[in-house]
């Protein structure tokens, strides 16, 4: 798919109202002789399927002045979280304004990207031109080639943290690995050769779970559904990314499995003190019987629709706590941990022992129509064949 | 019941071998020449339905030395945990020993009390004729008249704590007040003027609750099962012991509860930061649909027999955090707490702040038959009208 996307994208004629010169890598952005930037966003007024109700808006964005920034996006995943989003379901909600020059107040789509910083006004401090930023809280709108914003809305990735870093890296750092990340950190001390457990292990969390644990020396019990074919492949993919083991939902709820968790326990010596689950349902339970005395038990997901059946006596009787988490209001809580969060994850990725999740990389140029970037959505709405999609912006 | 069973207690005629003189009020007790206690237990040899497998077994103790001292029970209450005990399905296992010259090895039933000291080995330290005693652990076997133990499995309550102390309050602190107290303490800190939900309120745990909350400035919302009669005679008990609102499981299930919440919390503003739940099941979630963010929800009993069933959004997006506690546990992890707690309640007792649970007390003299003991125990397995039962002993 991305192949064909990519050739399709270079056979794209031009368009007659655009001057052939700016198309150049040197002057890639219609700007206008006043300094306004042209700018495109993938935007909707009401809730409801993205493909029904998304549209790419234009509009211009002048200079930055005062505490303003402009901002060019580098590269911006289409996250489950953005759909559900747009389908308004989401408990955060995106804002709808007119200050895209629109009749109607409109939102912008997205939640998590990396930017350029291309404009400063004069009373913005501690960011420059060229700066490379990702966005402090959701629902900024990260479906867009620019954005004009003020810097508290803003984390600065500082030069040493993006050397060697793709935009995509930078760009799909924020949600997943550090959700995972905080939560192998922040709700109880998983020792060097103890374990955690967690369900959906082959999801962007899931392997940054893997790849993380892994670094960090936690060995892991990984479940990933099953599936028609591609079981052995997919275990042993994740065993490459550093799993310990790789069962299926139905080898996890089989009879003898807390047997087998016996064995790898060392007969449960080595202790499984926390549990990731993003499925719920039965999975979840059977999942969270395996967990050692007072271990935690997080929830960030609820991929079977299902929820949490949980007896009593594991709570009462073995101490077992059951939170949540959310990436999003924890980041918008601890802002400067989530600053040292992405760039650890960032310098664990340079050493090469983090390793990017499997995207579809979506080119948007300033010329990409409409109805291709929402077939990416859509796309990544019933599963890409590789992961989801990134739109990685080029020549806007 | 009470005062069938003391006129009962009252005609009943002496046995011959017993000495007339002895059941003066000066020499109450049973005392070979040669200082041996004579001692009953309620005993059991295997798991099962209390009535079945329980027997009254009589056995003599030598003169406390060393490191040993002898006890006199005073009061022992019939928890359901003692009975589930009994049947072999509570985890906290009984002592199963010859130690009470028995061929086969047996247990003695009953896991909180109060005792008096009346004898002490030349080697124990801090403990003296006539002190008060509770039990650090459980399984310690409180239905009995007499015990020979350690200082390490015992809790000293000091004279100024006791007194004005009677024995059955001093013998029912340990289990349901201390995990009230514990439970509105160790979970989130509700502010004076916060609100605190909990199910069961009319158990003993929940009577504790309300009072304990009362006592801190915490407003409550109680609720009660469903009954065919007498719901509003209920209600203005709990009320009078300092119940904010009490509400049945059927108002808590209704569609407008939510509303109702919102009247009584200033429309949310003041927060209802923990949930205390003993039943489990739908009454247990609609409870958890009703706390603010962040807020705690402990679990410690599980009386429908059902799970606890969590929509994850509760976990993730409201940051609610689900916790069990078990008072044995505890008990055992922080016995110096326990001191402390325990003291502290029957300083509130004293002042009367805190009053004693309805219970149906059971005298148990040295001639009191077996088969009334047992009788006790299928009545609080059965529920006595007035609450649980607890052995009082007299004369033994």
């Amino acid at each position: 798919m991305a192949s064909k996307r990519l050739s399709h994208t270079a056979l794209r004629p031009l368009l007659p109202s655009t001057p052939p010169k700016l198309l150049r890598p040197s002057a890639r952005r219609p700007i206008s002789a006043y300094g306004y930037e042209q700018a495109k966003a993938l935007t909707f007024t009401q809730y409801g399927d993205p493909p029904a109700v998304l549209s790419l808006h234009t509009h211009s964005i002048s200079p930055a002045h005062s505490s303003l920034l402009t901002l060019r996006f580098l590269a911006s995943p289409i996250n489950p979280a953005d759909i559900n989003q747009i389908q308004g379901v989401y408990p955060s909600k995106p804002v709808f304004t007119t200050a895209l020059s629109t009749p109607s107040p409109i939102a912008v789509a997205g939640n998590e990207g990396v930017a350029e910083v291309i404009g400063v006004g004069d009373k913005v401090k501690g960011f420059a031109k060229g700066d490379w930023v990702i966005m402090k809280a959701p629902s900024f709108g990260t479906w867009r080639t620019h954005a004009q914003t003020t810097a508290d809305k803003l984390v600065k990735l500082e030069p040493a943290a993006r050397e060697g870093i793709s935009a995509v890296q930078a760009g799909t750092v924020s949600i997943n690995p550090c959700t995972a990340y905080r939560m192998l950190s922040d709700f109880v001390k998983v020792g060097e050769g103890e374990w955690f457990v967690q369900n959906g292990a082959n999801s962007g969390v899931g392997r940054a779970a893997i790849q993380l644990g892994k670094a960090w020396g936690l060995k892991s019990i990984n479940v990933i559904r099953d599936r028609p074919e591609g079981v052995e492949a997919l275990k042993r993919e994740l065993a490459e990314l550093g799993a310990t083991v790789v069962v299926t939902e139905g080898e996890l709820l089989a009879r003898e499995f807390r047997e087998r968790v016996k064995e790898w326990t060392d007969g449960g010596r080595e202790e499984v003190r926390l549990g990731l689950n993003c499925v719920g349902g039965e999975a979840a339970t059977a999942m969270a019987k395996i967990l050692a005395p007072h271990a935690h038990f997080v929830t960030y997901g609820a991929m079977s629709k299902k929820p949490l059946v949980l007896p009593a006596s594991l709570l009462i009787f073995k101490d077992v706590h059951f939170d949540g988490f959310w990436v999003s209001k924890w980041a918008e809580w601890h802002p400067e941990e989530k600053k040292k969060t992405v760039e650890h994850v960032l310098e664990l990725t340079r050493r090469g022992e983090f390793k990017d999740m499997p995207f579809e990389q979506v080119p948007w140029e300033w010329e990409t129509p409409e109805s291709e970037l929402i077939a990416a959505v859509k796309g990544t709405l019933e599963g890409f064949r590789k992961g989801k999609g990134v739109f990685v912006f080029k020549n806007t």
